[in-house]
Formats: structure tokens, C-alpha cells, sequence
């Protein structure tokens, strides 16, 4: 395809780590997209007869038939996806499927084409996270007023409810949902006609196959455009930090079914069995979620190290910026359909949870807040309360089986009413404050989410 | 602090692994700004008195005069900024300073000081952004017509004018500026009131101390409010790329000072000399501001491993999250003020560009331009320009330096109006497309940019 | 310093990217030690005078003992230590300060001085790993019949000996420790001589300063030895890997002294309590320890992401390998110091253990086992054993508590004597083959790490 | 395969992302060769019969077999290689298949498996060093005296010889391979026969499995052993630091090939062409080289988090160990086949380097050392040359066109035999000290280097 200057071939390892069609095969539809795009606008411009954009067009319409039918033939002599249509084009179509190439380089056609595959990636993690955010929603609400230990270094805290703790990871999934729209967003501008690297002396008409693209304009700079892969950083990162909020869902989900814990029960259909140990029943696919976020944030790295120094415009490092983004791609969907899928088939516990919520004397803040409302500065309070906690560890009781008589005993002040404030149940019920944790506050966060979710 | 329930002091060990306050000093201005925003608003809802009110603000004035005049003590037995500030109101108002610890933790003051803090780093890259940008266009305005070769793959492709290089970090940079603008969007929620994870069951006014401090509302969960660093994620992830575009703009001085190129020269006030080597004059700071794109990277990843399968709520871990944050943001704010000031006073040396651009029969694609214009196909095209810079190298010409015969020998279709268009100034004017080199595209793009950024 | 061909000085903003004095005044020690051998060397050759050299050597030992009383005085004009070293040997004995710089750049002066550094820090992290290996064996000796569950997937799978899970570590251990001596042994090649990146024409003995500072060659090649930094990435892998494995054994702390585990008591001086929750006993160190494993890592990544694509010889870059390597260092010492504390301190809570081993039918693999010894496939076996916990599951009973009748009427092939076998205790002890968690198998293992470390 | 206690079968999500076959297919000569190992052991032992062992002998020769042939059918109901082959083990030879299954569990198999297929990536990795190390010894032997300028901060410095700028490659290189030796050391212990997690009651015979798989010894730790994935990481990180040097020699043929600098032309055979610009010749490979660095320094990333906190002992996470390290083999690889292609057939163009070597007065140093050998302190010698080169960039002279007047103008000290020694011949050959350019040296490191490798 550039033989005009070229005496020898390849050697068989320059063909071999040249080669990209294994991997970006898989744009073959974006780069069908886009040559259908530029062949339009070349007729409409006059740029080509209106016969040969119509050949063009006819051409690869049969050639999406034919990839979708799994008939592409990889042949690495091609290189390349653009490659391979381009010699297929031409076997359908003859000499007129070289003008296709007109205005265009492969360098401003790659990047289109990457863009339009990662900005769908950006779509499908966003209805993923849709689909696991009604599946955390049904479990919150159904789960609004079930009390279990709040933990702060893993060390039982306050009692809050297990609506409320679920909730904290539809707060996490409402930013996710914005950085894919942000990078959605920024990366919209089409980078084709950008031409090799300068730009073009034909005169095309930008705005017309962004427009047929999808793309909100296009881009500014042609240097830039060919060069730019900003694009994969910005979805990498959206993943990166969306897969680190699934590992922290999924590590919790592994504690919760552990034994000591027993918070939640595994179904079968989200557990697997050992081949030497009969009694096991594990967390495969938490623990795969998990895992999957430590290559997810690899892949991010790589993207980042690759573009560091590289001086304008394209250059061929740039091919290795698929691989990485097609992987992160494959293991966000389905972490995100796995999570999905584990939450609503979880079985929770409620009894061991209520009883791990009273473990620990994690009412003794309602004590301190009780003193403080009272009129003892805050400090002093807590360290009342503490002295409430030594005594009911030292006496092997729990805070609340404390009477009057031993709590006045540690501090006159402590009123009968401060008895009731104890149990779990008024604590989790106390604590009503924006954002807070009382079983009301996570109907209306429940019920607010959903309203957001209605008005996007 | 938290003495009432503990008999033995902390070992020598655990005092210097846990202390923070060498680091964590840096937010004293954050933390006094949001405790008054605190107090303020436990006064006004008559949770403490007036009385009580006034006095912790005005004692929260004095340590910010103190501190502002360096007058801060580190006390490692003190833990934290939290700590010093709490331990040094007691010593001027007395127990009353115990009163600011209603309805709040640590948890959610440092999630809030510190936000405030990353919200700040963004404006400053914003600033910086800016800085540079302008000293790009003022460059790219005076060099708008000046030729240089346009590489990829580090082989001379097309002449591209100097100017239209230069904007397309200005591409970049809006980009940039984008990417803060969305991570302090999507930040701005104040997490206090969230209390150590659970909210409080106090009459707190959240919306109150969010307006006080500038947030846009209150944070929706308190478990997430007080475990999230999602906002430092996004400001590394932003500083990581901006710097990665700073890096390639500094690789390109590195290669233009070099000797080879000589492209550009640079003023003693941007290079160092040798200690050894009498003769050199060495890129010093662009060194260092491709250097500083590593460690930035490097921060980032380690913020993400942090966050990686922490449990909820708060942990520990996440005191690590201050010294990626702080090392980011200060060799961001360094590197961008380094290359606002090397850009504005390199100088640049068009005759060595202009000669660069002309080598490499740069011009070859021009050719094929116009045999596709002038109805042959683009393929056929390119390979017959193949031929002719064959025919160029072979009698060691340059392209434009073969004459008509030469290349109708090659193909009796290049028409005498062809050969006009082979120079590099040719070159550069007809690439008028939209993003492209020419000259007046150039103009267009600057006076763009000036206008983007007015309208802001 | 390099003066003679500069007209202008630097501008501020290239002052402060440029000056390093504020982290690399910590290779002081170094700088003078490797100063003074050079001096040696060159008055040993004739290169300088006897005179000279005493000179030079008396007023490096009067600048050590200056800097060792903290009289280092921070010049951002002097850029690093090496200048400022140079410039008060000039203060100190005048013109013959200059001759110390014969045959010798801050090229490789730097990466010397540097070398010395790490190979220190090596050396140092062996010492960590020597103590905490201490910690471990003790308290493994001390519990190596005491029988815990052993997780797979944090299931229960089969009980183990605490003994035996802490011998884990020991085995981690022994790694790390073979990691940094390998690196040390990589490393320890003398770049002094190497001059500025071409070797030198003075007639200089590099053996001897090799043998002076205590390396055992000199490299090979002068362009490698001025912009090889393998040294520190080989530290920082070993340190990044050894923080991974304390950041395992700090998630089992933190879980284990969780209510629901309870395996283990924090003592006070490991623990913190809560600026609200008077309840709390945070397990704050070891999350440290896990957290600094994430910081380490970003390290590790900073330096590889540096050296990327370099060209040879020294580059300005190379000035940011410093601060990765002593963050890394100081957070690997004050991991391993306090995990070594937190060992030895920490109060196992064996009943909490020996009940948890007993949940999960922890022993259905020694009924699979007895069966497959008796001649049962082990497939079979493995099935047959499952059938027993779905029974005990069923019937809410332990696996040891179904008796004869109930086993035999899942399968009558199995046996009376199979019943002893379904104890925690008996499958402990049955597990002793090689490196197995029989409690006799965990003694050797303990001698046999002793005898290892005194061969050494 | 574990359904004795499971009912409901696996959702398809579940069953999605915890299929593992399409990956670890990879290792199905080494789960053979193990089970091969360990079933012979078994009979040998007496656990199984010896027709038994036999009969598994047969069987797993037969897999293997078909396997070779392409004959491995996926199915992803039996999730990874060892249950594909325990399945048609099964099919093959009846219930004897289930035996081969006592006394060990999937979790020491993949162990196994996965340490015996790293360990061949060390091996195949330091073949291919030696590969590309031949063919940099013979292009640094064939140009021991060919000047090139000596960079630093890619700021022409003092001449050095191209033969000692290969040779900088064969010094990293030495360290890569020893890096590869010490990781293959420190793996090559056998983690069969740990079983599950704990060990085994079987009486099994470690120190044979070990020895017939070549191992040193059998593991020392049952619970490390399993969750053990160091020899991974170790493989990683001298595989990222390799691709590092390979992505520096990388960087420089692509800069060397720039028309600006010209030092090389790359052959047909290495070049590609441009799908618009028929003029380029593209050195993709060298810039795929340097790409692949950025993703396998993302894998090391991958592994690194996969593994930080991690409770004991084996966890589904581990999974997740075999993409990113068959990623970075495969790179590796590639990238050290193409760069020792590259390296023996780029041509050199002697005497593009040659004028660049003269070019930067970059033989001042030369200068300031004969002053300094002539009692001139260095930093006064320095400063002098410096006024020198100032001289000859006013005069528009070389340094070694400056006369004997226009120097003693500027230091009477400099004498007439200063001059010979400013040509870069002299100035190459001068730097003759251990280590240094000069031709002889560079010849005598080329034997050594040869020496070397024939005493392994």
C-alpha cells in the first residue's frame, strides 16, 4: 500500500510486531461508520462523482455484511482493520475504491474511529452503572430501617442501617456516572479531515460528517487531533476510579459471607465450590471484581506511560493504546453486570447484623451527644462516655445494660433519659441529619435518586 | 484526646507512624476556615450559645494570625492539624473550645478541609492553565506563516507552519482546563455535618456550612461523605494528563535545542551549564518538567491502590492520601509556570526550520494531492509520488527540485501546474481545511482561543 | 559554577524548578565520602599534590562535622549538594578546592553518591526484615499448636495453626530479604570515574576508589554508569513487593481485631481512639502499613515512568529519582519497625480462633480424604463429603457432631474410624506433610528459618 | 465438579467472568507435565495403585496429544484448563481419573503450573537477550571507532565512539539478564503438594515432585505457598525494566533516523510506509518497542495491586495474575527479537555523526583538562574554556579552528600542544580511562562481554 518507494519487504518479525488486525479487528464497524461518513461528504463536496461515493457506500454496506457474518479473513500482510477494508473495497469495487482515500490519512481515520468506539464504551459503562444503581436501590429500600454495625477501621462505630450503607455506593455510582458523561462530553469533537497531520488541500466539509458521526463539532487542531488520545485517559480513569468503587463493594461482600461475619449468604448461582474441600462455597465472583480493579488501574498506567514525551504528531506507539482500553472495557461490563447481579440475589442476614451493630458499645456517641446536648462541652462528654465504655467492659455488659446507678456513678449529670437513647434502634433512628443514616433520610435518598435518575 | 478508655500511652513507634502534622499542617488554613463555618453554624442553631460562639471565633482568628506568622508547633503527641488547632483554642478560650466538637468528627472535618484544599489546587492549575495559554498564543500569533517541517513518527511528513504546532497545546490545554473545571464541579459538595460516618442526631444546618464555605450543597451519605477521595482522584488524574501534554511540549525543546535540530535556542535565563563540560548549555527545565510528569503519575497511582478494596467508612489508609495530593499539585503549579515562562522566551530559528522542512521531500504528498484532484485515484496517486521522491532520492534532488520531464517520466499525467505546488510555502497555504497548518487558519485558531477564553 | 559562557543568570521560576538542595542535602554523608576518596585517588596518582590532597581531605572531614551539627545553610543559588559541598571547600582551604573536580563531573559524582545511598537503604530494610521475622517466630513458636481457621476465598476452608499462618510471613520474609540482597549485589559497581559520560584522559585508578567505598568493581561502561539508575528501581521493587506482603499481614490484623473476627486484642500502644466514638480501639497502624504499600507502589511506578524512553547520557530527569526512593525508604523502615511492635504486642484471643475453626464444616476435606484413602476416587470422595455438609447444614449441626448412622446412610463405605478424624485438632495434626500445618511441622519450620539466619 | 452441596447451577454472568479457560488454556503443557509429576509420585508412594498411575500416565500423554493437535475444545461449564483436563481424563480412562486428584488441589496446580511457565519466561527472556547482545557486540566491535557525539541532556557534549554508545546497551542488558537469573533462583522452589491451603494427610513425597519438575526444593509454607505469586511480580519487574533500556535504544534509532539528525537509515525491511504521504519511511517498529515498555510497566502495575492486601490464602484475585503476565512475555518478547533485528541491519551513517560530534565545541572539556593537567585548578580550567567557546560562537569558529593567539587572548597559561588535543579523534581516543570511549577500550569491552558469556 506505500510500495511506490519501497525496494524490500518486511522481516517476518518487523510483520509480526507491526501487525495490529488481532487486535483492532474489533473497530471494524466505527471504521465502516466513518469511511461511509467521508464518502458521503467527498460526493456532496464534488470531490468524487456522485457515482463513485454511491459505489463506495454500496461496497462497504456489503462489507459490514460480511464481517457481522464473521468472514473477515486476518491477514497480516494488511496490517490493519483500515487496510483490510481498503483491499476488500477494492476487490468489490475496483479502482474507484482508492478515492476513498482522498482527503483522509489513516491517522485522522484510526482516531476517528477509536473515538467512536471508546465514546460507545463510555455509553455502555453508563447504563451499567444504571443497571447496578436500580439493583442497589431495590436493596436499600427494601433494607431502609435494617440495623447493622457502622465501621470506621473496621471497628464497630455508631449502628447505621444497611439502607443507608448501600446508599453510599449510589453516591458513588452518581459521580462515576458523570466522569463517563464528562469524558463523553469532551471528547465529542470528530478529529477526521484532520488528513495525516496539516490538514488538506481538498475542500471537505468538516462539519458534515461530524454531524453524521454524532460529534458535537470538529476538532481544532490537526496536529493535535491525530495525536491526541485523551479521550481513552479520560474513559481509563472513569473506569479505574468506577472499578476501585466495585472493589470496595466486592471486598465488603467477601467479609460479609467470611464465617465470623456471616452478614450475608452467597447463592449458588453467584458462588462456587472447591475441588479439594467439600464444605466451601466462595466468592469467585466478588473476589473478580475485585481483582479486575487492580488491572483496570494497569491498563490506566499504561495509556498514561505511553503518551508521556512523545513529540507531534502520530506516532506508531499510539497503536498500543487499543489493547489496554479494550481490556478495561470488557472487565468494567462485567464487573459492573457481575455486582449487578450479586446485589439483588444477595441473601442478607439481619439477625447476625443486629447483632454485630450491638457489639463493640457503638452507642457510647449517643452518651457523649446526650451529655453535649446537655450542656458538657463536647470533650469532656467524650470522655465520659468512655469512662461508660471501661466500666461496661470491665463489668462484661454490654453499654446499654448499664443502670442509672452505674452511669451517675461515673457522672452525676448522665439524666434517666439519656437510658433510652442506648439502643440500637434509637441511635440509628437519632441520627437524622442531611445525608444521615435514620431510616427516613434513606427513603428520601432512595426516592431522590430514582427522581434524578427520571429527569436525566 | 481520646484518653477515657485507654490505660497505656502509644509506642515510640506508633507516635511516628501515626502522627501526621508534618504533613497535614499544610491545611491549617482550610481547617480554621471550615471550623469557623462550623461554629458559626452550631451558634446560630442555638446548639452552643452566642456567647460560646464569638469566643471560638474569635480564638480561631488569633491561631490563624499565629499560624500565618509561623508561630505553629508540631507536637507529634498532638496527631494532626485537627489536633493542634483543638489543643490551642482550650490554651486561649478555655473549655468552651470543647463546644466546637459538637456534631462533628475528625472524619468529616478532614474530608472537608481537605476538599477544600484539592478545590483550591484546581483553581490554581486553572490559573496556571491560563498563563500558558497565553503564552502560547502569543507565540503562535507571531509565528503563524513560519514553516517548520510537520513529523510523525519523527519523519518529516508535511510542512506545517510553526504557529499551528504551537496550537495544538492550546487544544490540549483547553482540554485541561476542561478536565479541572469538571473535577471541581463534581467536588463540590460539602461532607460537613456527616460527622464520623453515621450524621448526627444534632439540629445541624448543613446547607448552612456548605454556603459559608462556597460548596454548591451538602454531600447526599455520610458513610460516603467521610470515605470518598474521589475528588483528589480526579484532580491527580487531571494534573497527571496536563502534565503528560506538558512533557511532549518539553520533549520538543529538549529535541529542537538539541544540535541536530537547532530549531530553537535557549536564553541563559532557561539553561544551566555543565560542571564539567565548559561548552554546554543544557534544557534544564524542560528536563525537569518531563522528569515531574513521572512522579505525577506515580501519584496517581498511588491514590488509586489506596482506594483499592478499603472497606467502609473511613480508614486509616486514607491519611496517605495528603502527600501524592501535595507533591502532584506542587510540581504541576511549578512545571506549568516553567514552560509559560521557556515558551515565552525561547527563541525560535526559522531558517533552520524552514530548511527541515524542505528535506525529506515533504512536499511528495502535494503531488499526489494533486494527481487525485486531477481524477486519479488516490491510491494510484500516492504511488506514483512514491516513484517520483524515488526518482528525487536516487539523483539526490530534492522533489520540487525535479523538473517536468523528470516526473512526466514517472507519469505523463502531471500537468506543469502540478510543480508550483511542491514548495513547502505552497504546501503550508493550501492545507486551508478546518484545524489545518495555513497560515490564516492559524490566525483564526488564536483569535478563537482569545475569544473562548474572554466569554468564560 | 559554569559561569564563563553564561550572560544572563536563571529566572526565579528556573532557580526553584531547578534547585534540588532541599532533598538531596540527605546525601550529604555520601557526597563527602565518595568526595574524599576521589581526592585519595588523585593524590595517590600524582593527579594532585600530597598537599593538595590533605587539604581537600581535612576540609571534607571539617564540612561532615558541620553538616552533622545541622550547619547546612540552603543556597537555591548553590542548586544541590554537590555545589554546596564545592563551594565551602572553596571557603575553607581556597583555591585548591577546585582540584577536587578533576576527572570528575557531578554526573558521576551523583549517581555515586546516590548508589552509596541505596545500597545503604538495602541494607536497611534487611535489618526491618530481620526484626520483624524475630517478632514472628517468636510468637509462631508460641502458638504453633494453636488451631485457627485457615481461609481460602475468606472462607473457612481447612483449620490451620496460627503458628503456621505466621510462618507464611516468615516465608514472605525470606524472599524480600533475598530480593534486596540481590539488588545490593546488582548494584554494587563504583560509577566514580566515569566523568561527565565519556571516561576521562587523567590517569585515574578507578579500582581503588571502588575499593574505598566499599564496591566491589567499577562499571563497565561510562554512558551507562552516568544514566543508570537500575539501582533504585531494583530497591524500590523490592521495597514495593515487601510493602505488599506487610500490607497483607496489616488486612488480617485489622480484620482479626474486627467484633465479628475478634482473633486478636489491640494492646494501647498500638491503638487510637475516636475524636467522637469513645468506643473505638483503631487498629491506625497497621492501616498505615497498608496504606504506605499503595504510596511505595506509586514510587516504584514514578521511577520506571521516568526512565521511559531516555536517550542516553544524563538527562535533567534523572534529578527526580530522589524523592520516590526516600519516600519509599522511610515508609518501608516505619512499616517494618511497627509491624515488628505490632507482632509482638498483639494478644491473640485463642478461643475466638479455635470456635471460628470449628463453623464452615472446616473439616469435610479429612472425611474426603479418609474415604479416598479407603479406596474411594477422590472425585468420588469429594462428592460423598459434600452430601455430609449439605446434612449438617440441613440438620444444623456441626460435620463432627452427625454421628455413625447419619454418614453411613450417605455412604456406607464409610467408617467408624473415620469419625476421630472430623476434629479440628486431629486434622490439624493429620496435615503433616512438607511444609504442612501440623504443629510439629511448624517447630521445624521455625528452627530450621533460626538456623538459616545464623548462617548467614 | 463441586456439586455435592450445590443446587442451583451458576447465573450467566457468574458463569462469564469466572471462566478462566479462554486464558489459562496457556498453560496446558505445564498442567500436564505437573499431574504427570504428581501422579507418578502417587504411585511410587503407594496412594494409588501402580496400574493406576499408569493408566493417568497414558491418558495425560494422549491429552497432551490432542492437544497439540489443536484439539482442546473450550468449554466454559468447566472454567479453566485443570478441569478440562481432569473432564476428558475422565472420558479417557474411567474413575481411575478421580485418583489423580488426591492430595492435591487446584489451588497447589495452578501454583505449579503458573511458577513452571514463568520460569520459561525467564529462560526464553534472557535468550533473547543474548540475541540482541550478539548483535550489539558485533555492530559495537565493527564501530569501535566511529565518533558520534556524546549527549547529555540531548545537548551535544564530548565526542564519544559509537561502539561505546552500543556498548552502554550491552551493560543494561547484563543487568537485565542477571535480573531474569536471580528471579528464576528465587522461584524455583514447588509448591505441590501444599494442597488446598494446609497441607496434606496423605503421605506424599514433595522432594520427588519437586525434583522431576525441576525445581530445587519443595516450598517451605503451605498457606504461602498457595497464595504465593512473587515469582510473577519478579518476572514483571525485570521484564518492565528490560523493555525500559529497550524503549531508551528505541527513542534514540527513532531520533537518529529524524532527517535533522540523520545517523541512521532504517532498512526496507524495518520501514514502513505512509497511507498518505508517499515520501516516509516509518521506524514503527522501534516505536512499538518503545509503546510495549508502557504496557508492560502497566502489567507490573496489574499485579502489584492485585496482590496488596490480600488476607491468606488463596483468593479468586489470583486469577486475575495471567493476563497482564502473558501480556508483558509476549511484548517482551517481540520487542527484543525486532530490536535485534533492527540493530544488526540499520545502516550507520559515520559521517552525519561525525559532524554532528564536532559541532557544540564539544571538545572544550578537552581544553579545560590540559589546563588543568598543567596546574590550572579545574574550576578555573573550566572557566577558561568556557571564555573559549564563548570566542568561537562570537567568531562563528569551531573550537578547533581558534588559533594559538586567539586562545593565549584568553589565558596566556594554554600552550601550544593544547591544540591537537580539540580535534573529536583526539579527544575520543583520550578518554581512555576503565570504563571510558576510547576505541581501545570499547574493543576490549566487546571481548570481555564475549568472555562473559561463554563462562556461564
Amino acid at each position: 500500500m506505500w510500495g511506490g518507494r519501497f525496494a524490500g519487504g518486511p522481516a517476518a518479525v518487523m510483520r509480526e510486531i507491526n501487525a495490529s488486525i488481532a487486535v483492532d479487528k474489533r473497530l471494524w464497524r466505527e471504521d465502516l461508520t466513518a469511511s461511509k461518513a467521508h464518502a458521503a461528504m467527498l460526493g456532496a463536496q464534488g470531490i468524487i462523482s456522485a457515482d463513485e461515493a454511491a459505489a463506495i457506500a454500496r461496497g462497504l454496506d456489503r462489507i459490514a455484511e460480511e464481517y457481522a457474518a464473521g468472514k473477515l479473513v486476518e491477514d497480516s500482510a494488511l496490517e490493519d482493520i483500515h487496510m483490510h477494508v481498503e483491499h476488500r473495497l477494492g476487490e468489490l469495487i475496483g479502482p474507484a475504491a482508492g478515492k476513498l482515500h482522498t482527503a483522509r490519512s489513516r491517522n485522522d481515520q484510526v482516531a476517528t474511529d477509536f473515538k467512536l468506539f471508546v465514546r460507545n464504551c463510555a455509553d455502555e459503562a453508563i447504563a451499567g452503572i444504571d443497571a447496578l444503581e436500580d439493583a442497589l436501590l431495590a436493596r436499600a429500600e427494601e433494607h431502609a430501617a435494617t440495623v447493622m454495625p457502622g465501621f470506621t477501621h473496621l471497628q464497630s462505630g455508631q449502628p447505621v442501617t444497611l439502607g443507608h450503607h448501600l446508599m453510599a455506593y449510589v453516591a458513588m455510582l452518581a459521580r462515576d456516572r458523570s466522569r463517563f458523561l464528562d469524558a463523553r462530553a469532551r471528547m465529542n469533537e470528530s478529529p477526521l479531515g484532520s488528513a495525516a497531520l496539516a490538514g488538506t488541500g481538498f475542500d471537505i466539509d468538516r462539519d458534515a460528517t461530524a454531524k453524521t458521526l454524532g460529534f458535537d463539532r470538529p476538532t481544532t487542531n490537526s496536529l493535535d487531533a491525530v495525536s491526541d488520545r485523551d479521550f481513552a485517559v479520560d474513559y481509563l480513569h472513569a473506569a479505574a476510579l468506577c472499578s476501585v468503587h466495585l472493589s470496595r463493594l466486592a471486598e465488603e461482600i467477601i467479609m460479609w459471607a467470611s464465617q465470623p461475619f456471616g452478614f450475608v449468604k452467597l447463592p449458588d448461582a453467584w458462588s462456587t465450590g472447591s475441588s479439594i474441600m467439600p464444605n466451601k462455597r466462595n466468592p469467585d465472583a466478588a473476589e473478580l471484581v475485585r481483582g479486575h480493579s487492580a488491572r483496570i488501574v494497569g491498563d490506566l498506567v499504561a495509556l498514561l506511560v505511553l503518551l508521556k514525551g512523545l513529540p507531534l504528531a502520530y506516532a506508531k506507539d499510539l497503536q498500543d493504546d487499543k489493547p489496554p482500553l479494550f481490556d478495561a472495557h470488557d472487565l468494567l461490563s462485567l464487573s459492573l453486570a457481575a455486582m449487578a447481579g450479586m446485589i439483588t440475589d444477595l441473601e442478607f442476614v439481619p439477625t447476625k447484623m443486629r447483632a454485630a451493630a450491638a457489639a463493640g458499645h457503638a452507642t457510647a456517641t449517643e452518651l457523649a451527644d446526650w451529655l453535649a446536648a446537655n450542656g458538657v462541652p463536647f470533650r469532656e462528654a467524650h470522655h465520659i462516655a468512655g469512662r461508660a465504655v471501661a466500666l461496661a467492659e470491665a463489668t462484661g455488659k454490654a453499654l446499654d445494660e448499664l443502670n442509672l446507678a452505674d452511669l451517675q456513678g461515673i457522672d452525676p449529670r448522665i439524666g434517666e433519659n439519656a437510658l433510652p437513647r442506648l439502643s440500637v434502634e434509637a441511635a440509628v433512628k437519632a441520627r437524622g441529619s442531611a445525608g444521615g443514616t435514620a431510616p427516613d433520610r434513606v427513603a428520601e435518598a432512595v426516592a431522590a435518586a430514582r427522581a434524578a435518575r427520571r429527569s436525566r
